[in-house]
């Protein structure tokens, strides 16, 4: 073997990891309370734009770890997101990870209505939202209804009926991950969360990002509880 | 909405991705007949740094699809990846996604050996390797078993532990595809890899890669397949 291995203890790999990350980082200044987001989003993918292009909206780590703590659920975009998601992490909470994008009544709403699955699987959710939020015998959402955190890491399409649904009052999400990666109405997509200043937000600004990148982002959160 | 959206319909978006790429690369050459994964993986990440750092064996990519073509299996090392892999596509052909990471038997060997469940699932495919390739009546392989293909997105001790396994004559892959990403040993694991000529290999120089670019590659072969 002509290679030379470093030396590292299994458990202390992600460890190392984070160290030669914020080596790297030098005098990088992050957004206080951020860090270890940003540092795990450059762990997951090896690139370093993740310290440049996130944008947190004010207090979005508190709002996030309290949705969670209250028992949020999370909404993803695509089976690899839900994958990664550490799900047993999130039920210690009382929330689950949904994905609809198989689902055939999605499948069939997208074919009827010319939109994506995506879409369609937004749509999906506000249903979701509004069987559980709604007290059937009162006006308005129950204060105590756990909220759903959408955590998108490859369809823009997503987002942008996410903006509409919010814009029409359908919803009210207690976090967006926006981090769709792609080409087509990716940049986009994201500017237009970043236009909804009562929801809170974090965002790949530019086209990068990925279901990997969603699923790291939920992890963070998940392991900064204590 | 102050942002504007290119309008491109649903079943357009992934081949105006793949237009924008091909712009983007301009006059960038990339080995004949790998232009598809390559693209691919600029696809899943936004990220042209691909369009350097994948390195193609000799006649990978038709070893690839001959192997898929008589029934190889795959097997990964994240459940992200397992999730990713377009398994409908890889089942016309006869092959299956297997993910040993969350496996008990896995977790014990590991703890045993003091090695991470990464490298111990790769000793549990070389034993599933070893019992469906073996005609115990015979001395050596069955030449008409369907092989494995690996897809290594996380984990560099996996990549070790396959370069051992086969220098020990207990493993012979039809394909590795050696895309971890990190900061301990995925440098290292990576050019181990490519010591092994006789192992055809997809390989993302470096740190970069991920279990979507594992996914992805896998994707990338099953949709050359005519």
């Amino acid at each position: 073997m002509k290679t030379e291995l470093e030396q590292v203890l299994p458990a202390e790999i992600e460890k190392r990891s984070f160290e030669i990350i914020t080596e790297e980082l030098g005098e990088k200044k992050l957004l206080p309370g951020t860090e270890l987001i940003v540092k795990r989003c450059i762990h997951t993918s090896a690139d370093f734009d993740y310290a440049d292009n996130l944008v947190f909206s004010d207090g979005v780590v508190e709002k996030a770890v309290q949705a969670i703590r209250s028992g949020a659920s999370i909404v993803t975009d695509t089976q690899m997101a839900k994958a990664g998601i550490n799900k047993k992490k999130l039920a210690e909470y009382g929330g689950q990870v949904y994905c609809f994008m198989s689902d055939e009544d999605v499948a069939e709403a997208a074919g009827k209505n010319g939109t994506t699955r995506a879409a369609a699987s937004m749509d999906k959710a506000a249903e979701m939202y509004r069987a559980s939020a709604h007290d059937p015998s009162e006006e308005g959402m129950r204060k105590d209804s756990p909220g759903l955190i959408f955590a998108i890491g490859n369809a823009p399409t997503a987002l942008v009926r996410l903006y509409e649904l919010i814009q029409e009052g359908k919803l009210q999400p207690e976090l967006i991950i926006a981090v769709p990666v792609g080409f087509v109405n990716v940049v986009q997509s994201k500017e237009m969360i970043l236009e909804l200043k009562d929801t809170p937000s974090i965002v790949a600004r530019g086209r990068k990002g990925g279901s990997n990148i969603a699923a790291c982002i939920c992890n963070a959160l998940l392991y900064m509880m204590k």
